[in-house]
């Protein structure tokens, strides 16, 4: 994770919204938002049961658990619009990540799916992983939110702290900054940091991409790769 | 922007709620209560169509936009109680700026409007200018969320990060703090930085007055300049 100097790291961030083991969770925006729930149509086959009249994404139906449906309503770090790739069983192989496939007919005028997201909160709680797979060796947790914090969806302003396991997630850095989904890669300033990363200062930058094997959830998983640059 | 040392920065940061082009969004809150929406009376004309028994400010018989009628149950970064004055055709051409004019005969007991915005979250995504008016020339973005912090409803707690657009926003400050409605002047911390203002320290000063050409927007406008001291 460290490198040469003792002064960089890096590590990877998953982030999964929807499936069986969601780490990120939407509780405000559009999600929501009861009334949109019969203004807002998707593309078929995943239009079915959302569950946005509950008023935060909880399907009682379901044990609970955010399912695949809701998936493509949320928004994500991924942010680009692309098409959903499923396997027969419904399982997310592959293709888009981030904002969802719609029917934009029913949409009022002048509106767009990204921008009915500016505002909306997720909070996570995802693995930090040595390697990019979401199985490679476990380092840590990242803890904290998001925010859809540009007009036109594609920005996120994001406050986290990365908690590392070796010494019992005593040693940590926070981070705080705008992630842009239209830029390849985003910066994100240290705010400071406990255990040995106490009075820590340096920025990070992100970067994010699709899960590079998605079968490995069954939720929407984003890849976030955090190189840190610390003073 | 830039002062004589290099140390010392200002711009002008434009916070609009409600009209056609909005660049703030409460989405938590009394905005999006609907058991409130039965009882919080407003003064005419200002209390028709309220949309908040639809979840988040959206109302779908005016194209999806936040109109006039709901500016002034929004709470601002202007946080003075005034009245608002209209034009003819409804914009708003001067007056207060910040909390509404309410009849509070039908509020609970000891609830006052002020008290009932406690606790609303508004993510902003807000035009940085080099003068005082919307139109001055343009140096940047700042994105994040204030929420009302007291519970008498005059503070908001902020966290934003400044982006300048003159190497692709890859420049950035990010602030935390308390925004105190009540004095001239509030101080915001310098979380920390990245681009030329990596492990940036200091603070802000941060004052808020009424838009100086409120035509410019049919939203509510509140300015809010930043003087900001780096170490």
């Amino acid at each position: 994770m460290a490198g040469p100097d003792g002064h960089t790291l890096t590590f990877f961030m998953h982030d999964i919204l929807g499936g069986s083991n969601p780490t990120a969770r939407a509780v405000t925006g559009i999600v929501t938002n009861p009334a949109l729930s019969a203004q807002v149509p998707f593309a078929k086959p995943n239009g079915a049961n959302l569950p946005i009249n509950t008023g935060i994404p909880q399907n009682p139906g379901n044990s609970g658990l955010i399912n695949n449906n809701n998936v493509p309503f949320l928004t994500g770090l991924g942010g680009t619009t692309g098409n959903l790739v499923r396997s027969n069983d419904d399982k997310f192989i592959g293709g888009g990540y981030g904002f969802p496939v719609l029917n934009g007919g029913q949409l009022p005028s002048g509106m767009t799916v990204q921008k009915m997201m500016f505002g909306t909160l997720t909070v996570f709680d995802d693995e930090l992983t040595e390697g990019h797979e979401l199985g490679s060796r476990l380092v840590g947790k990242a803890q904290g939110f998001y925010v859809a914090s540009s007009e036109d969806g594609t920005s996120q302003t994001m406050a986290l702290t990365a908690m590392f396991e070796a010494d019992g997630y005593v040693d940590s850095i926070s981070f705080f900054g705008v992630h842009r989904t239209v830029v390849s890669e985003s910066h994100l300033a240290v705010m400071g940091g406990t255990g040995k990363y106490v009075n820590a200062r340096g920025f990070a930058t992100i970067k994010t991409f699709p899960a590079p094997n998605q079968a490995l959830t069954d939720g929407l998983e984003t890849v976030v790769q955090f190189t840190v640059y610390l003073a």
